[in-house]
Parts: C-alpha cells; structure tokens; sequence
C-alpha cells in the first residue's frame, strides 16, 4: 500500500516525540493500519538549529505552504501551538483536502466549531485526542466508550502545573508562592504561570470535554474560572483536617438539559477518586446515568505522553483513509445549549470566616445561612492562636448558588464578621 | 435510514439493561448513528415468564433460529453466558452475516480466535467491550486509545467480588471465611463461588487484556492462577502495617517480546493508584513506553455499567454498518508468542515465615537469600504474641521467579522455620 505522509507543523516538545514515536514503532504502526507511515515534512522557524532527532535536513523547511499546499502530504500534524496564525494553517491544509491531528486546546477550545465544520464540509478527519490531559484517552472514551449513555457530570483535574502545586502544598504545608517559584525551576510552570494558575487552561480543556460529553457546542466563555493564587496554606491544612484536599477542578454538569461548566479550587473529599491524584498527574471522572462512576487516570503533558495521544489520532486517520471513510467520526454536538442560572447550580460550600470572638456571633451567622434556606452539614469553631478573632468554619448541604451568593452578601455587610477569608465548593 | 435491528440472545440482568438503553437512549442512539435501533427478538428459556421491562409478546421466543437464522436481524447481542451451545449461535449467527456483541468473557477468553476469524472471514464486526471490567471501556482503549505505544505491563482489578471481600477484610479485620459468607448474602459472590475466588474469572479477563495489549494470542492455559482462598487477615494486617494492601491483581507483563501473564494476590504499596480500588469496582493499570503509567478505573459488572458497554459496540457496529466498513477493526494478534519462563520474570516478593525463636535462625534464612542471590529490601522480626514461635516479614528487591522458587524449596527443608506461611508478589 502506498506509504501515508505526514507533515509536522512544529518540532518542539511534542513534534520530538511524534517523529520518535512514528520512527520507532514504525513497524507496529504498519501492521495496524497497513500502510507505512512516514514523516515528509516539518515546518520549523529556523531549518538550521540542531534537532533532538535526527531529520534529513532536506525535510525541514521555514515555508508553511511547503507542508500545507503541499499535494503528497496526506496529514498535517500540527504541535507549533499559537491560535490565529495556526487555525489559518490548519483551514488551508483541510481546504486542500488534508487531514489534520492537532493538540492545539487553545485553538479547538476558541475554533473548534469552525475547523471541524470545514472538516466535515471537505470530508477530512480533525483529531484532537491530545489537547486534553496528555496521554489519557478521554476524548475517543466519551464519544465512542459512553457513546451509549447519557453523561451528567464530568470532572476533571487536567491541569498538572496547578495539580503540582496544590499536591506540595498539601504535602509539604507550603505557601503558594514558594511552591510558584520551585515549580518555575523545574519546568512546570512558565515564567508567566497565569494561563495555568488561573484557571485558563483548565478552562479550555473543560470547553473541549464539555462539548463532547453533553453534545452541546460549549464555548470558553461560558465556563466560570477562578485560580489557585488566592489558594492559602491554612485553608488546606483545614480542608484536611475536615477530610478534604483542596484541588483545581473542572466541573461540568448537566441536569434536565441546563448545562454548567466552572474551573475552580475545590474541597474534595479524601475517599473521592480524584482526591489521592496528586503532582503532575490528570485525571477525569465520568458520571454516567447508566454507567456510574468512572474515572480516566495518566499523565497529562510532557513529550512522550502527549505523542501517544497524537499518534494514536493519527493511526485512526489512516485507518480511516484505508476504508475510505474520512470525515464520518459523528461527534457534532446535536443539542441546542442551555445554561443553567446560578439559581439553578447547587453543591455543598465550605466557608472560613474570620469573625469577633463574642457572644452570639454563631448564632446571628447561622441564622442567615436558615434565612436563605440554606442548611449546614457541620460547623467548627476554634481560637485563632495568631489572631484575636475567632475562626468558623461551615460546611453546607447542597444549595443553590444563588442563595449562597445572597448569605455571602449579607456576611459582607456583618459588622461582627472580619473576613470571608474562603469560600470553596466541596465535591465527593 | 432503515432501522437496525437487534436480536437478544437471553434476557437475564444484562439484557433487560440493554433493552433499558436500546429503549430510553433511542433519540440520542439515532442522533448518533444516523439509524434507530430496535429489539427485534428476544430469546429466553420460557416466554411466559414475567419481565423486569416490559417487551411486546410477540417479540419473545424459545427458538435460538428465530434469532440467528432470521434474515431481519443485523446484528446478534449475546447475553445468555454459556461456552459450548452459545458459541455455536455465535458462529451460525455470524454465518448468516450478522455482527455480533458479546459480553461473554468465558467465550472470548477460550474461543476468541476461532470466533474472530470467523467473523473476518465473513466481514461481520464481534466486540466484545463488556466482557472485561464491564462499564470501564478498556478494550477500545487497547485497541485505539493505545494503538500507537508499545504496552509493556497491564495489571487489573477485574473481579468485583474479590475486590469486594479483600477490601472488607482489609477494612474491617474481618476474616475470609466470614465475608465470602456476608458476599454470597449480598448477592455479590455466587453459592459456588469457586470461579470468582480461585481467580478463574480473572483469567479469562487477562487472557483477553493481554492478547489485546501485546498483539499475541495469549491463550487461558498460559495464565498462571492462584486465588484468595488462603489469604489471611494476618497476612492483610501485616500488609498494612508496611504500607501495602493486598488485591487480586492480573498482572500481564512483556519484557523483550516475553510474556508472562498470571492472576495472584499482590501486596499493593498502598501509594500505587489501585491501592485505593475499593469493593466491587475494577481498575485496570495499563503501562506503555511512550505513555508511560495510566489508570482506568469503574463499575466492573452489574446491569447498566455492562449495558453501558454493549451499547457502545452496537453503536459502533451500527455506525460501521452505515459505512459499510465492518469487519475492519484491525486487532488481530500480529505477534508470535512467546511465553517467559521462570527465570525470566522478576518481581518484589513478601514472604512471612513462622520460625523457631532462637539465636542463628536470620543469619541461616539471610544466608539461604544470598546464596540464590536474591536481595533484601526490609526485615522484620518479632515474636508472635499467640505463639512461642517468632515471625520473620521479608521484602525482597527484584527478584526472579526461578532463584525465588529456589530459596522456598530450601526454606521448607530448613529445620528452624516452622512454616513458610505466606508468600506474595508485591508491586508499586
């Protein structure tokens, strides 16, 4: 059979371990797909840096038409990242009737809609298995492993630099920003950790699964994102007295069709899978309505992992380019989106107020929480012993956010409380 | 589109949860695959037996022919169990070109080859997804979510109702006899549980995962099996205490193109993500080159989760029928097989010795290890409270089996140890 070309857009981290992977098994990827499979061309920015894998310098070009108006390549890889530029790359490849496998999350969260109705228009293949959380599956396991079931919850922890914060903080009782800065001099975190430890890239990736898991199209702005900078040492050393381990969670729900989706730290519950998923690892958990519980574990980044995911996309292109059915993988989101109010979102609350340590205080804090209807599953309150104030924490039942906005707000406006010093969801 | 139409083989549990999906998911099934799908004829033993879902009369039947033989029916969903007769529906069935979904571990693990090379040779689909780890999608993510990376090392915990008294016995110092007892009560072990804890039915779910994994047709025969018969609550406490727990493990192993695949109780560092694998669940721990350590973790039977899977491989079916691709799956073995003897697999062992409390008797049983050039990781010893005898705990670095066998032979010829009282593989 005729031999598969590829063309790599990038040959950073990831594009490495493509070229490893597609060379190094290149005889098991053979008797898989039956065709060989080999790497045409790579579009780099400078054609004479030194490489970590050897490549035929005549392979390499600084053109992108040489790899995307090019006719004798059948896929385009693309791992250069970056979004404008990129999504006009990877439309001109499809266009010219090119299949594309991407990890691009920041493109398919803001334009996946776009490149995969060009796809389906030009009856191409887009593959994305690698844009969320690395080298585990979950994409092809929500839409063809729970294709039968109807998905009501996902949750995910699928950022790793925030998951290696939060685990040594936890671990070592340290503050946020040494953790930061070790984590810089490692390499897991960038110079400018904002996408990550804001919520943003979680948040992209929640976008992607979201949109899977529901069949809805999900944008990134309908995801509420809050970070781990204001994430403090004591709350996690009470979280884990109370059981908890603080974790930055993506979260999407769907109940009677109303669609939810939040980035945010949360308490979870130390029996909970999720909760013992610790350091650079992801994982995502799957509520089925048939199914139960199920949860989708590994590592969530770094060359060889994400090139596992890449390359598995690309076996399953040229599979299909074998049976000559390109363009028929029928994930397209078939429901109108509906989000929920937040009237309409409930989930238990952990709450740590600062308040003034005399008579009465609990019980004007606790009759709001019964004003809004909102009932507690357990309160704590103890001296501070760096602090003249005392410190209450509650635990809530399920209530609804709109309600629990209403007690925050009138907290505020309580003189006898000094701080809402921390407001968590509290999951499992 | 013309509607697909399915025919039951049995209507247990199983199937009245694939009537229960097949009927309540029947708009989202269509949106999915383009066709509506519908139970066409269900086979049971007696046809006026009342149902668990309510089925038109005219459906039911006690003649196999109506299914197998009835040119209506596209495709077969085997949930009777059974070898020997059900494999003859299955092979007719396929003979007369239909496709088929099993959830039969039995008949994948003992007949898997001679059924799937009948279903190549008639372009017809078998799959077969729940029959390992029921609603977790393990055997698509062999198949494609891994097709890229080179599996070295697959351990699972495949058997809910092992899993299920193991842990209890871990949690509440229980004994074995007791829980298996609490187990059959809850309708969560069999009155013969024989297959369940002398590890024969996770055997037959290695059987499967490996031939998947490795790409060689590893047969039943080739798995080494010991059960959870002989497990003691000594042996779980003294785990325990060293930070193990000790679970039925398939352990599927590929060392330079060597198999090795057995089923045995394992001692868990309790730091290894399927320590934590509690009751009935399954977990299967899938390690490759590239990717390097992933978890999958769900329900492992009962009726929804099992139903989960088989509707997913009739919507794959469905949506290979409406391409006309069939019959393609490409996951025949493609490697010859080659089992690893003895002295070819290595692992940590844990070994709890009942000797005679005197001077000399570590120096003799530490000399023996040396001797076979087995080294040691930890020693404990201490006197045994209800016994004049003092108890040795050894944990071994890695060692091989052969050296391993070795050194018990010559333990149960050494005067001063009373008894070799227990011996585990540990992993983490």
């Amino acid at each position: 059979m005729k031999p598969i070309k590829i063309g790599l857009l990038g040959l950073g981290t990831v594009g490495t371990g493509v070229v490893r992977i597609v060379e190094g098994h290149s005889e098991d990827l053979e008797r898989q797909t039956g065709s060989s499979i080999i790497v045409e061309k790579v579009l780099v920015q400078d054609v004479s840096k030194l490489r970590a894998v050897p490549i035929d310098p005549d392979k390499m070009t600084d053109q992108p038409d040489d790899i995307i108006r090019n006719p004798e390549i059948d896929v385009v890889v693309e791992v250069m990242g970056g979004v404008e530029q990129t999504k006009g790359y990877i439309l001109e490849a499809l266009e010219q009737g090119k299949h594309v496998v991407t990890a691009n999350k920041d493109l398919m969260a803001l334009h996946g809609p776009e490149i995969l109705a060009k796809a389906a228009e030009k009856g191409c293949d887009v593959f994305y298995e690698a844009s969320v959380a690395g080298g585990i599956p979950i994409i092809r396991t929500l839409i063809e492993g729970f294709s039968s079931d109807r998905i009501t919850k996902i949750m995910g922890i699928v950022n790793g630099t925030t998951n290696y914060i939060l685990s040594k903080m936890s671990q070592e009782g340290a503050a946020y920003a040494d953790v930061l800065k070790e984590a810089q001099g490692l390499g897991y975190a960038e110079s400018d950790p904002t996408s990550d430890v804001e919520g943003l890239d979680a948040a992209r990736k929640m976008t992607i699964l979201s949109t899977l898991g529901f069949h809805s199209e999900v944008a990134l702005a309908d995801v509420k994102v809050r970070g781990i900078s204001k994430v403090s040492k004591e709350d996690i050393q009470y979280g884990k007295k109370l059981g908890y381990e603080v974790k930055l969670l993506g979260i999407a729900e769907r109940s009677d069709d109303l669609i939810s989706v939040s980035v945010e730290p949360t308490m979870v519950k130390t029996s909970h899978p999720l909760a013992s998923v610790n350091g650079v690892f992801n994982a995502v958990y799957v509520y089925g309505e048939a199914v139960g519980e199920t949860m989708f574990y590994g590592p969530g980044a770094g060359e060889m992992p994400t090139a596992t995911s890449i390359v598995a996309d690309l076996v399953a292109v040229v599979r299909n380019m074998n049976l000559g059915v390109n363009g028929q993988r029928g994930s397209a989101p078939y429901r109108v989106k509906k989000l929920a109010a937040a009237e309409q979102i409930s989930s238990k609350y952990f709450v740590l107020l600062h308040v003034e340590d005399k008579a009465g205080v609990l019980a004007q804090i606790t009759q709001i929480f019964a004003k809004h209807e909102v009932s507690l599953e357990s309160v704590f309150q103890h001296p501070n012993e760096t602090n003249p104030k005392a410190e209450i924490i509650i635990i809530t039942h399920d209530a609804n956010q709109a309600r629990m906005n209403d007690v925050l707000a009138e907290f505020d406006r309580l003189d006898v409380i000094q701080t809402i010093k921390s407001v968590y969801r509290v999951e499992g």
